[in-house]
């Protein structure tokens, strides 16, 4: 038997009863936060631009400078289903790489929809029904978000419509099956029922659709229903961010539990929810000065890598140019990723704090090929067990590069890391990977270069100017 | 906000160190064990006749009269993993029903391998490590028993061969790819590698295979290996069942810290290892006389009815009839279940023990039709959020069914139950129930009366004598 304890568990009535907002901290360290802007006029957005999609308290949230946001008792009480999370240390995988790192992680694969993503459905929803929406209308690639918005929808009582990338609608009929399981309304995308995707099927009938094709669809089904529906986006968007934040605090109070104080925080990045919700926290106290020496590395995937080469930019969130612009790093509106198997990953910009982040040089970030990943995500499984997410196995692998580079430096390191999510309905990805069918799949520069001349020519402050 | 508590997590230094072995406490209360029959002679079985399958560590856990048997600390080590696993109020569901029954469940679908089966897999798979066992064979039906196995082999450095149903290989891909993940060799059953397989293929080139054949293979494997190679079964023998008993041990403990004792203890029932693993801590104080009213309710698929419609008997558990004859209940050996989609239920027998308690009163047990059960499992996900396994979703329906009696006739009534697996690999199922495809099958009369015609005409003590 180990002499070392392996699991650290928060009592249950240790939930956290208030989300971190980073904003203030942000700011607090010198950085000015950049506003979103009006597509058309370039000006800041007011809130009232964001009423049709979203009720008034997300809204609210959104532009909050308050370091806390209380949560309210309806949502925890939808949180302890399943909340606190574990955060175990990995013994048995620092075991197999004969490391001096000792290796810990968050796991959110124990929420019923198997990701971190209920942890902002669930707020959304609640928001939601309390402001009277009678339906929510979103967009899901992977099918990780829908899943936790048609759970939380069913929940509190709210019609949802989830408009499935159809490549992803073919190939993961299980995730479509979940959805509906909870009662949502499930449409592939590009569908007939917008005038955005029949746009894109008159011009393409054979279109197997994007995640940018999608959110136009759900936006525009918001936007044009005179307020009884409602957008939900899984990620981007600070209040999103904000909601997730109950995973950094939880992992914070559970650190504290194991006696090690993390030399390095590390998650996979898409849009940035779930790193900046394990990252934010401990993110406040280096921000604050307080753990200068504090790491923080974000995973990306070498077919999509907007942090390690993207640019700092306005840019469109979405490909339909129906959002407004983001101050953020990207590849550009119109870049289309290779298929990876991390579908959660393949999105061509970022969280704008979390780009301010990197940008100011308080956050690191890398790029792995797929292959790389999925290495790690096997070694994983048969020393911890849990067969990981692609997305989450972009983490797994920081973490054992970490732990590799600790061992031969003769370093301790503690390193602590987000598992996001379980693999269960991703088996087809470590098919092909097993059997040597993944291709090793990175950017093409060309591509790159041809989406970021789509980029707007909007000025960032402090950055140059396009030549 | 609620204002009752609805988990009741164990602290992780709380983990069981020894399971229950329920045979002394049945010997106690007056019942006489009977002992499994060799085939030909009709005498009782030695442990000599177990060793080619079994390493010695198991065949004496099999016939051991210890009350307790010490789980050894590389046991312990992976149990942390995962264990102690959740205790839960489902307060939402019991709202739903409106009832003025108090719901509990334990939830084995935290593991990795997502359902109970690792207990006993991780115990089996490191006694045969210590035994100097190279690599397992083994069968699987659902796929629940290969997964867990083949983790567990992974674990403890075994090869593992997985001889998977072949209709269940083509259906389940997921299933097959889980096992792989974890470097198992998983073969579709009828295979032409043994001579069980090849003699079916051979009078039906197109067979699908079923569990008993299955069975045949693995233990073939084994027996002809020259002691390289060791069996294991997921279920019905007693050294399995001894290991499940985890399960309850912690529920004791979680009930405890409820403040609540159950009226009630409901599981499903295939062989019968969940079940008497939740079961039979609760049931030694009731066959000691200390909890005299405490109920228990086996739940089996109607298409599948071994408790409710069965016989007991002395009667081949595999359909090769390479093993031992036991005494059960049974629907007869060559009964072939209808395909319902609880695969982990369809078996014609049940352990030794848990057919004693029904046989003396000591257990009831309810048959349910597939759609009643997804009826129920589907109100579970609505509320609990947790899509249920198909087996497991028939003890929701003997919950629900409880909590909707004790509401009905006013009385406050305790229940806990056992959720043994979540339905992540089982969305076809859910697909089908939600679109009206599932039939509504029972089983046929007259399949059973033919099948107990070829149950062998040994006498029971204590039964009537074959007509």
């Amino acid at each position: 038997m180990t002499d070392a304890p392996i699991r650290f568990d928060l009592p249950h009535d240790q939930l956290p009863t208030a989300w971190l907002n980073i904003m203030p901290s942000i700011a607090q360290a010198g950085i000015q936060p950049l506003p979103p802007l009006h597509p058309g006029t370039h000006e800041p957005v007011t809130p009232d631009l964001l009423a049709p999609l979203f009720p008034e308290a997300l809204i609210l949230q959104e532009v909050s400078t308050d370091p806390w946001v209380d949560i309210p008792g309806e949502i925890l009480d939808v949180y302890r289903l399943w909340r606190p999370s574990p955060l175990q240390r990995a013994v048995r995988l620092e075991k197999a790489l004969q490391t001096t790192a000792r290796i810990y992680y968050k796991y959110e694969g124990v929420s019923p929809a198997g990701s971190h993503k209920p942890n902002t459905a669930i707020a959304q929803a609640f928001y939601n029904k309390v402001a009277g929406t009678k339906r929510l209308a979103t967009e899901t690639g992977a099918g990780q978000w829908g899943s936790a918005l048609a759970m939380a929808s069913k929940f509190f009582g709210l019609d949802c419509q989830v408009f499935m990338v159809k490549a992803s609608y073919e190939q993961k009929p299980y995730r479509r099956i979940f959805m509906e399981t909870f009662g949502a309304e499930v449409v592939p995308s590009p569908s007939p029922t917008t005038q955005a995707g029949k746009a894109i099927l008159e011009a393409d009938p054979d279109s197997t659709g994007s995640l940018g094709i999608a959110i136009s669809e759900a936006v525009e089904v918001a936007a044009t229903s005179g307020g009884a529906i409602k957008y939900s986006l899984g990620s981007v968007l600070n209040h999103v961010l904000l909601h997730q934040t109950v995973i950094g605090l939880e992992a914070k109070a559970q650190m504290e539990l194991t006696g090690d104080s993390p030399d390095v925080v590390i998650g996979c990045v898409g849009g940035g929810s779930n790193y900046a919700g394990l990252a934010y926290p401990f993110m406040a106290d280096r921000l604050a000065g307080a753990t200068p020496d504090l790491r923080f590395l974000a995973t990306e995937p070498a077919a999509c890598p907007t942090l390690t080469e993207g640019r700092f930019a306005y840019d469109f969130a979405d490909t339909g140019q129906m959002g407004p612009l983001i101050p953020m790093y990207t590849l550009g509106h119109t870049f289309v990723p290779a298929p990876v198997h991390a579908g959660g990953l393949r999105y061509h910009g970022d969280s704008p704090s979390l780009s301010l982040l990197v940008k100011h040089g308080h956050m690191e970030a890398v790029a792995f090929s797929q292959n790389a990943v999925f290495d790690a995500a096997v070694q994983f499984a048969h020393t911890e067990g849990i067969v990981p997410a692609p997305e989450s196995a972009h983490a797994v692998r920081g973490a054992i590069d970490e732990a590799i580079e600790a061992r031969d430096a003769g370093e301790e390191r503690v390193i602590l890391f987000g598992l996001s999510g379980h693999g269960a309905f991703d088996m087809q990805a470590y098919d092909d990977y097993l059997n040597g069918r993944l291709p090793e799949v990175e950017y093409r520069q060309e591509d790159v270069t041809a989406s970021m001349a789509n980029v707007p020519d909007v000025p960032v402050p402090g950055e140059p100017t396009r030549a």
